[in-house]
C-alpha cells in the first residue's frame, strides 16, 4: 500500500519539524537538497543513538577501541582503497531536454524517460566530493570529503594497534562524518549526501572469519532490538554473490521495514585481508600484524559492520510513532526506548503560584545533579503539557500539584500506559532514576 | 625562551603518538599537512571535553538548547554572513622562486624573503573550501564547507524558537566540525584546516548585550578552570578596536599560555544583530523574534562563545603534563582532571594466576556496569603498568594482589600523590565512583 506509507512520512517530517527534531537545511533559502539539520530534541535523539552505539561496541567491551580520523585525507588512500577507479554511479543525459538520470535505474537505454528524446552514452560518475587544499586549484591540490570513515581505521591500523598493545582479534570503532555525491537522494533523512557513520573494523585470524562474521551479524541485529525496534520490523538479508562489493567475501545487511520498503540499516560484511594489502602495496609500509606466538607476519581478516547513525535516528523515530485513542483521549505518541528518548523525565508545575514553581525546581535541579536530562515546562494546560512530552517521546512526567502542598507528594506519569500515581516528593528522583537504570541497562 | 617550548611540543607530538591520543592523519601516505587522527585514548579525551562543554552549556541550563546542523549549506549562505566575499587571507607569490606568501606577514612586500626576487600584488585567497554538489562541475553546483558553525544556528533560529518555544533571553548550542583553508597551519593540532567548534549563540533583547556579554567572559573563563586548567595559564584578552570582525561590536579571547606563546583557545563575541538581519534580507524571510508582551518584533543581539574543541583537548593535555621525580622515581603523568582524563580507572591483576584474574574480572564488570570509563590490563611489571597509566592521565588504579586472597582487600593507587591504600574488594566501586563523582560535579 504506497499511499498510506508515504503519508507516514509526511506526517513524520512535519512531526520533526514542528517539535524541533529535524529541519530542512538552510530552509530559509529553500532548502539544500537531501541536508537536514537536528533541532533540540533531534539533536539529543541523535547523541542518544550514538552513545548507545558507543557504550554497546567501545565502552562495555574490553577488545575495541575508538579512533576519530580527519574527513580530508591523503589522495593516494583513496586510490589504494578503490574509490577513485571504482566509486561511481552510471549516468545517462537526455539529448533534448537535458535531463540526467542513473542508467541502472532505467528500463530502456535508447530512449529519455521524460520526453522520449535521444540519450547519450552511459559515463561513469564519481561519488566522492572533491575540493582543492591550499591555494592552488589544480589536480596536485585535489583532495576529497571521505566517502566513509573505515578507510581512516585502515590506514591506522598498525598506529592503534601499538599504542594500545592489542592483538587479534581486537576492534577498532569510529563515528564521524562521511559524504557521498548521490545522484538520487531522497527518502528523508534516509539517503543523504552528508550522513553520519558509526563503523567498527573488527581484525581477526583469517581462519577465524566465518565465526566472527556470524558473531557480528547477531550482535547488531540484537543492538537494534534491545534499544526499542520491534522486531518484526528487522530482518537480515544476506547478499547474494552477484550484489558483493569487490572488497567483500560475504556481506548480510540489516533491514528496517520502513514505510518505504525494506531497507539497509547497516551491512556486515567480511572485507577480508583487502584493505591492509592494497595499503600495504600502495604506501609501501606493510600494514602485516606482527604475531609475537607464533613469531609470523600476517594480514588479519576484517569482519566491519558497518552503520548510519541517521538511519539509526529516523528508523527509532518511525518505528515509536503511534496514534491512539480517539476523541479527547487521542494521542500521538513516540514510544521512544528511554535510552534513546531525548528527554528523560518533564518536570511540571500545576500552576505557576501557591509554591508549585518552588518545589518542581527543586526536584528539577535534584534530576540535574543526578545526571538526568530533564525538561521544565510551566506553559500552557497539564493536557497540552502531557500531550507535547507525548509527542517528544518522554518517558517520565513529573506534576506538581496542590495536592502536593497538602502532603508533599507529586505525580509521576508514565507515557506508555498513561497511568499515573503518587510519590513523596523526596522520592521521586530515586523513583525515576530506578526506572531509567532499569530500563537502560 | 623559544627552544625549551618547543621542545615541550615535539615531547607532546611524540607523547601523543606513543600513547595513542594522536596520530599524523594518512601517516604511511607521508601525512596530509594539519591534518590528525585521534587515536584510543584522544577519542576518549575529546569525547570528554565535548561532553563537559555540552553538560555545562545545553544539558545542566533551562536557557540553551542544542542544534546539529549540516556541514554543507546552501551557497547564499555565505553570500548573506560575508564569507564569500570577506573571508579571505591577502595572499603574494614569489615571480622567481613561486614560493607563496601571506602578505600580512611580510614586513617588505617588495622582495621575496626567500630568494630575494619579486613579488606580484596582493590578491585575496578565499578561505572556505569549496566544491560541487551533484554530477555537473560549474558555479550553479558549487557548494562550501562551512568555515564556522554558528551560521547553522543564525537561519535556523526561529525554528528552534518555535519549536522549543523559548523566547530571548536563550541560547543555541552546537558542537561540529569547521572548514577553512589556512595558508599557514601550524603548532600540531593547535591550527589546522579541518577542526571542531563548540559554538553557542545566545539571543538578548539588544539593551542587554553588555551584561551577558560579561556573564558569558566569565562563564567560559571559569569552564576551564573548572575541567582542570591552572589559571595562571589563562587569562581573558580584550580586543581593540581595529582587531574586531566586521559583524562584531566587541570580542574577548580566553588565551591559554601554550609553549608557543599565548593563543586563543575561544572567542567571546557580541555579534549584535548583524547576522540575523543579513539573512532577513537575503533570503526575504523575516527572522525577527515576536515578543508577544511587548507584541513587537525586534531583532535580538548575539552573545557568541566560540571555542576549538581541538584546542581546548591540546590545552588540557599540555597543561596537564608533567616529569617529576629522579632515579627510578622519575616518571611522565598527565594530570588531568577526572571529568576530562580517557580512563577513570585502571584494574591490574598483579599476576595472571591464583585467581587474581578472577577477582579483577568481577570488579572490571562492576565498574562497568556503573558507566565508569575502565581499562583492563594485565600485561608486564606493575611498574609499567602504573607508568603507561600515569602518561594516560588515568586517575585511579586498582591492584588486585596476594593479600587480596588472603583478607579480600584490594590496593588503590591514585595517581597524583602516588598514595597506595587498601579497600575491602566489595567496596572498591563504591569508593572511586564517589571520588569521581565528587571530583566531576
Amino acid at each position: 500500500m504506497a499511499a498510506p506509507s508515504q503519508d507516514l512520512m509526511s506526517t513524520m517530517v512535519s512531526l520533526c519539524k514542528r517539535r524541533g527534531f529535524i529541519f530542512q537545511s538552510s530552509e530559509i533559502y529553500g532548502g539544500l537538497n537531501s541536508c537536514w539539520d537536528y533541532g533540540p530534541l533531534g539533536v539529543e535523539l541523535k547523541r542518544n543513538v550514538k552513545e548507545a552505539w558507543w557504550r554497546a561496541m567501545v565502552h562495555s567491551r574490553r577488545d575495541i577501541v575508538g579512533l576519530d580520523a580527519s574527513i580530508l585525507m591523503h589522495p593516494k588512500v583513496w586510490e589504494a582503497s578503490g574509490h577513485l577507479a571504482g566509486f561511481t554511479d552510471p549516468l545517462v543525459d537526455c539529448k533534448e531536454c537535458k535531463e540526467r538520470f542513473r542508467a541502472d535505474h532505467l528500463e530502456n537505454l535508447k530512449k529519455c524517460p521524460k520526453c522520449g528524446g535521444q540519450l547519450t552514452e552511459v559515463r561513469k560518475f564519481n561519488l566522492m566530493f572533491k575540493t582543492f587544499m591550499g591555494p592552488v586549484e589544480d589536480a596536485s591540490a585535489t583532495v576529497f570529503m571521505r566517502p566513509e570513515t573505515a578507510q581512516g581505521i585502515f590506514v591506522n591500523f598498525l598506529n592503534v594497534q601499538q599504542a594500545a598493545r592489542l592483538k587479534p582479534p581486537f576492534g577498532i570503532a569510529q563515528i564521524g562524518k562521511s559524504f557521498r555525491n548521490e545522484i538520487t537522494p531522497g527518502n528523508f533523512t534516509y539517503r543523504t549526501r552528508e550522513f553520519e557513520q558509526m563503523e567498527m573494523e573488527f581484525f581477526v585470524p583469517p581462519a577465524e572469519d566465518l565465526r566472527w562474521y556470524n558473531y557480528w551479524k547477531k550482535m547488531r541485529f540484537d543492538w537494534y532490538v534491545s534499544c526499542g525496534i520491534k522486531p518484526e520490523n528487522l530482518r537480515l538479508r544476506d547478499h547474494s554473490k552477484d550484489e558483493l562489493a569487490h572488497y567483500a567475501k560475504a556481506c548480510c545487511d540489516v533491514e528496517y521495514n520502513f514505510p518505504f520498503g525494506w531497507s539497509e540499516l547497516e551491512g556486515i560484511a567480511n572485507r577480508t585481508d583487502f584493505d591492509l594489502r592494497q595499503h600495504t602495496e600502495h604506501s609501501g609500509k606493510s600494514l602485516a600484524f606482527f604475531d609475537e606466538e607464533s613469531k609470523q607476519h600476517y594480514f588479519p581478516y576484517v569482519i566491519e559492520p558497518a552503520a548510519g547513525a541517521d538511519r539509526a535516528a529516523l528508523a527509532f523515530l518511525v518505528d515509536s510513532y503511534a496514534v491512539e485513542g480517539e476523541g479527547k483521549d487521542a494521542r500521538t505518541v513516540l514510544r521512544l526506548h528511554p535510552a534513546i528518548a531525548p528527554i528523560k523525565v518533564a518536570v511540571l508545575p500545576l500552576v505557576k503560584r501557591d509554591g508549585m514553581p518552588e518545589k518542581a525546581e527543586k526536584i528539577f535541579a535534584d534530576l540535574l545533579k543526578n545526571s538526568v536530562r530533564s525538561f521544565y515546562d510551566h506553559t500552557s494546560s497539564i493536557g497540552r503539557r502531557y500531550a507535547r512530552q507525548d509527542e517528544a517521546g518522554t518517558p517520565y512526567c513529573v506534576t506538581i500539584d496542590s495536592q502536593t502542598l497538602a502532603d508533599d507528594t507529586v505525580t509521576i506519569r508514565e507515557r506508555d500506559s498513561r497511568a499515573q500515581y503518587r510519590v513523596a516528593s523526596g522520592a521521586v528522583v530515586a523513583a525515576v532514576t530506578e526506572k531509567l537504570k532499569a530500563a537502560i541497562q
